[in-house]
């Protein structure tokens, strides 16, 4: 954990990975996907570890999307843009090839990444109040095939459908309601709420759980080809389009 | 738009098509395939038109099947009917491809193929009261393959089966509650919900649209070879079956 | 029906399939697949037949798993238990393959193979009250491929992954909430319910539910081949595992 904004617990049978960079909304560095993807890929082995809960200090944001400045710095350089997907995209093919269950706890809002990230674990958790979307397509991003398909397959095809193309946001009740996420809880509980899947969890059999992961997953809407479908990314995060929708954005000074 | 049946309109970033024989419930002629897949597909090349709502004139039907009359005259002509299924599929493929983002707006009634156009959409509202069910088999009738995929696609496979293998009519209330809509409001508000998410969607960056509309399909539900299993839908179209079915359910006179 | 503990009767175009082996909890005999599987084989050349409904005697249990002593008495034979887990698997793809519309009648609580054969089936309707979940992780059991499949089909992606990987037990009422089950009823409702849906579609085309049921299958998550993927399974049922967890299970005395 070079930097200190992702740190992994263990207590017992249940690991804890926390986002921690609330004065920038948990928005993702580069580095933090490295070190997520490694904390996560570290626990592979570990059979007695059973259950990774994904939480974030505070309750205003679950987690944010790419840290904007770093992905202005490097928009120019599409060999830049490609590691800095494939890093993204190594943390989301890690949580979902987790032999673990994974349960996110999102204590407050989900938007863009925050959201893919969540629908890559299999289980979610939401405060009632939690803002849920991935409005990307309010500036010019393109989401990659391999995360569409976790957002279908945590959201089903027509949720995910509104969710992208139309940039509705949810609130953590609505979510539930529509079956997007299993728990919508106060914000209060949500913690409380996912250590006790957790502690379900930790009452099941490894081979079980890892084994029947495995065929979830063959059955399920997945797409494991990131580049093959990466080129309109690289062209969403590369173009003045997304320069200009953030300028908007921003109130005049 | 030969026969007047079929009208697209656009406004701004905003295409309308509509559907208007309301004194045959918005039943579809031959023609009128024709005539909506065309206006559809003239709106590919217009990256400025970014939403496209589907209505039509009146508050009692959104949309019927096949014109009965048209159909009957023409149900022993095997050429025939594969030019008439041809012709529907083709609508529902346009839409299904088409880059801007598809609203059905259901202000009345959907049976048959009016809700299986509504599935081809990426978003569907209702009126709560609206009637919502694909009853083809009361008639006989074989929903195609193509069909089928895109009803599992907006429905999920369990409430696709119960529609078309027990004849199940949903109000849209239900079928919001059911994941099927979007959206269920009264009948004098589900145009401007449409034209409130259209104007949403007016924000977006097309590109944005476009891509992950593509990337949805290619992890959707889907079936795109309309031929190889069409021959039940023929046999259906062309049976006594079909006569028989109808003929019972006219009141004697 | 060798041991009358299954039981085929027909009355016009709706046939019932009924588990009665009440004093344990309708548990599974080996013997109890294959009668039900001839069962159900039996009628796919009943074209008047339309509608099966899955029943049990009493309202206590809808069906319980493979019957634990039997199970216990082969589990070091490896060939015994392939066949015991082919005798499962064939009963629930004859349901998934029958011609008839298969309706899931769960007066009571459905846990394990009771709730997978209610996913291999069309529609599910269950008690408001009724115990549903599939808790084979708490056993070190691991379900096949082609099961989940179904349960994903039945439950969607994140449900299912819910139900198996924490072991969540849902009410009926709850079920239906969240899209598993078409109906949740009061206990005394679920037969008349189910026999309802089923009077719906004896009016049916038997063409069309036969040739749309055939359609739906082949675009909604389905898995045929049992034995690819069957190592995890056996060792789940061959382990100590299953008899630690057993034992771990019952009051001390």
């Amino acid at each position: 954990m070079s930097d200190g904004h992702v740190t992994l617990t263990v207590d017992g049978a249940v690991a804890r990975l926390v986002l921690d960079r609330p004065e920038r909304g948990h928005a993702w560095l580069r580095s933090m996907w490295s070190d997520a993807t490694a904390a996560v890929e570290g626990l592979a082995g570990s059979e007695d570890v059973l259950a990774l809960i994904l939480d974030s200090t505070g309750d205003r944001v679950f987690s944010g999307g790419a840290d904007l400045d770093e992905l202005r710095a490097i928009r120019s350089d599409r060999d830049e843009l490609v590691a800095l997907i494939e890093a993204a995209e190594g943390f989301m093919a890690a949580l979902e090839a987790a032999p673990q269950v994974t349960i996110a706890a999102m204590t407050g809002s989900a938007l863009g990444a925050g959201l893919l990230l969540a629908a890559a674990c299999d289980v979610r958790v939401a405060s009632e109040s939690a803002k849920l979307g991935v409005p990307a397509a309010t500036l010019g991003i393109v989401i990659s095939r391999p995360d569409i398909a976790r957002l279908v397959r945590a959201a089903g095809p027509a949720l995910a459908a509104e969710l992208l193309l139309t940039a509705r946001v949810l609130t953590g009740r609505e979510a539930h309601e529509r079956g997007l996420v299993a728990a919508a809880v106060a914000p209060e509980r949500v913690r409380d709420t996912a250590a006790e899947i957790a502690g379900r969890v930790t009452a099941l059999s490894p081979r079980s759980v890892r084994e029947m992961k495995r065929h979830l997953l063959a059955v399920s809407p997945r797409w494991e080809d990131l580049h093959t479908h990466m080129a309109a990314s690289l062209d969403g995060l590369g173009s003045d389009e997304l320069e200009e929708r953030l300028a908007a954005r921003r109130p005049s000074t």
